[in-house]
């Protein structure tokens, strides 16, 4: 019986790397006149994987499995706890209902595409509203005692968390945040900033320097690879197989410098999990306010870091060639200036969790039927004037600047903020084992990499996000460390 | 019945297309580590394309629409034709052997890979030798009145083909090409010829100008996408999306030049498939030959003519500067210069010939049990010497060179000479209808993809190749066109 499940496991394994190839072919370079034929080949391995995990067989055996927890090694055992959750989850969904739902939410990835490009939300209006009405739909069937729709989508992404959890999460953050802020802002009145970095560099070279960054951090290109996209994200067919993008836009190349540095923390997660993980259910990272932490730890507290910089400075203008006419000093306060801005992924450490909160909140009214799509543009823009003081020229840089709800990540944005504040935490506890700020002036990144994987990334699905944060830093989440670091850094470099 | 039967070749072309995605991504980009286990999902997908190829209810469908052929389309009579070849032959292989023999085909190309960059044939030696043995004992299973084993996998490319028409076709050629050859060899001795090309070129500018060729030639970028590999080589999902590959060496740039050219005649000759074969077994070029000659004619009847050229050089200057330091006659004469040498993709026009018949007598020998691949090193320089004077200094550039033999295609080489054969013949009878060279010096090369669409590629595999070279020129292969057409233009190059 457990030959016969590891069998339809490594099976499902297949499905699934399949399909994530297919997408990352999607996402990356298939031609316009295919891309109906791929979604539509996306569609039917998702119905491959979703009929091998209702089947009579493989339900049966899990439930088996499940009587018999004793005789099971502690890896089957978690599988077995995983694959009863999932069971729970699909048979609620009608089967013709979640292949609609895989071929749509495949497919609105380019229309939203498109109606970004072209500035035009009323193109991928309509398949926003039906990939909400199916989350809405969805959660209604697999509602148990939670007390809202929104709250069943909240717990596919950070499993144990809740609406009430979450408000209270976002006010202690606002309590604090909000008048540091404001503190920063009234001094920032009486300093000159030096003007934002946005020499043109060219998209080859963009890449190139990405790609360093990327091997310089830790991840293993003999293991993964790196090219470019519509929107940054990491996707991976089993641990050998990891891929990041990244989108070099011509003004902005400090955009790209970070992005991959956020995507190879998720990266080298993926590429970390354990050997012994490969082939079983578990052989991939954790709960997605988990996998955040990880990427937000690379990109803020190491990418952000004056010690990261240091040694990396004359190297750097190698590829970018301005850098070479910016005082180190300077350079490092420009990277960690406080400035709201109006898209999320470029937004400073401070301001980054007003993005989230307004995502959060439209997101949650929309699931829970109080508003709708039509509302959208008003409300997402009003929430930006209210949060930010700032005003979107059009929707590409208001509402459709994420991928997310538009390929059906709904109750995905809070991880974000639970992400950051998990590296926090994280980094708090790494400081107690060695001198961070010492390896990265060594560019020993190694170390803490290493660190992470001993600590997390090994675990893959192995433990879940609580048990592990447990054992890491001692404690619960909690946002006191977020606040605490986020104080201390930019009080230094506001002297405030 | 007929419902049924559409509803399987949807799903064979699904595993096709699928398939192909993963060798794409394989050939162009997989990381090291990732190979091993993309491979085996290759030897599963095509274990489940000849499962269902095999399987009796596809077999029982095509055998009984077979038996009422009156009451079926075009398209279905043909579909049913194939099919039952296809059913005849694999159900003489063992599934177990099949499967295989796929995996190992796929996976062997990474390992010819390293042995060609190690300059070390010992690497792949084992993996040649099995790829020989399985084409034997399959080539054991399938013969029926053939006269030698090797007939049997010549009949896979060239359907109708066999050694001793082959023998003919060769010998005719050598009769009059080799004469010929020699008078341009007196010749050269007398003038006074250029340097050959091989200014330095960035890869990234020659990938490029592949594109820009690509294009330009009449390959649809909506339809497709180029990159590079190893080897260069044309694959398809399907109709909608053909991809191309281009190797860019930086000290050769013009060999992308014709590489690119060539792979565009074959991509464009999928790209032009008829609609209606869409979701048919019939949506696809025809045999290997018909194809070569598509991509042969692109290469040299289209891409090696001095009205192409003409207006272009100025575009091509661009790109590749150093062309600005080259008159345009000169540049002609060099694209076109006859001097043997040791790598088959980049022979001329009149020792092509040469490299071809080497091939095919010892894959022959090979197949037929005369010689054993520990003979292969010594006999590939032995007929190097004596048919082209020269001497590899590694295996890389003597057996090596060519992917062909270590992916298991084994009586494919001779279709490149039979490819050439049908381009000049198709020239031939192209030249009744229109001014090719003036359409080339008008820019207007829609004239020329439109008459081949119109004549060749929109029947797909509907019309079997003798019958649609029977259609477009008048007669059957006949290597005369060639030779006449080879003659005529190195005369007036070489002035003799």
């Amino acid at each position: 019986m457990r030959e016969k499940f590891r069998e339809l496991v490594k099976r499902k394994n297949r499905i699934h790397a399949n399909l994530e190839l297919i997408q990352w072919d999607l996402e990356t370079k298939t031609p316009l006149k295919s891309r109906p034929y791929l979604s539509e080949l996306v569609g039917e391995l998702s119905m491959q994987d979703y009929a091998l995990s209702t089947s009579d067989e493989f339900v049966n055996l899990v439930e088996e499995l499940n009587k018999q927890k004793e005789t099971l090694t502690e890896i089957e055992k978690r599988e077995i706890e995983l694959s009863m959750e999932e069971i729970e989850k699909k048979k609620k969904i009608p089967a013709d209902e979640y292949e609609d739902y895989a071929k749509l939410t495949s497919y609105n990835q380019t229309v939203w595409e498109e109606a970004k490009a072209k500035k035009d939300f009323s193109i991928v209006k309509e398949g926003l509203k039906k990939i909400f009405d199916y989350n809405k739909k969805f959660a209604t069937y697999r509602r148990k005692d939670e007390k809202t729709l929104y709250d069943v989508l909240l717990n596919d992404y950070e499993k144990g968390m809740d609406t009430e959890r979450l408000d209270v999460f976002f006010s202690e953050l606002k309590k604090e945040i909000v008048p540091f802020l404001k503190k920063i802002q009234e001094k920032k009145k009486t300093i000159k900033e030096v003007d934002k970095i946005s020499v043109p560099i060219d998209e080859d070279v963009q890449l190139k320097f990405a790609k360093f960054l990327s091997s310089y951090v830790g991840f293993d290109f003999e293991k993964g690879l790196v090219e470019t996209s519509e929107h940054p994200f990491t996707l991976n067919l089993n641990k050998n197989d990891v891929r990041l993008t990244t989108k070099n836009k011509k003004d902005s190349p400090m955009s790209t410098v970070f992005s991959i540095i956020h995507e190879s923390g998720h990266g080298i997660y993926e590429q970390q999990t354990g050997d012994e993980l490969i082939d079983t259910l578990l052989g991939t990272g954790g709960s997605m306010g988990l996998h955040e932490s990880q990427s937000r730890f690379m990109e803020n507290i190491v990418g952000a870091n004056k010690a990261f910089w240091k040694p990396l400075y004359n190297k750097a203008g190698e590829f970018y060639p301005f850098l070479k006419d910016i005082e180190f000093e300077e350079f490092y306060k420009q990277i960690n200036r406080i400035e709201p801005g109006l898209i999320r992924v470029e937004a400073d450490e401070l301001t980054y969790s007003l993005h989230i909160m307004l995502r959060y909140e439209i997101e949650k009214m929309l699931i829970n039927g109080e508003i709708n799509i039509d509302d959208l543009p008003k409300i997402w823009n009003e929430k930006v004037k209210e949060y930010l003081g700032l005003e979107p020229k059009n929707d590409s840089e208001g509402l459709m600047q994420d991928i997310h709800w538009y390929c059906g990540l709904i109750g995905y944005f809070p991880s974000y903020a639970i992400g950051n504040a998990y590296a926090s935490q994280i980094y708090n506890a790494m400081k107690k084992d060695f001198d961070v700020e010492k390896a990265l002036e060594n560019q020993d990144l190694k170390k803490i990499t290493d660190w992470l994987g001993e600590k997390i990334h090994k675990y893959g699905l192995l433990k879940d996000t609580p048990t592990i944060i447990k054992e890491v830093t001692g404690e619960e989440l909690n946002p006191k460390y977020y606040i605490e670091y986020l104080k201390e850094k930019y009080s230094k470099i506001y002297e405030i």
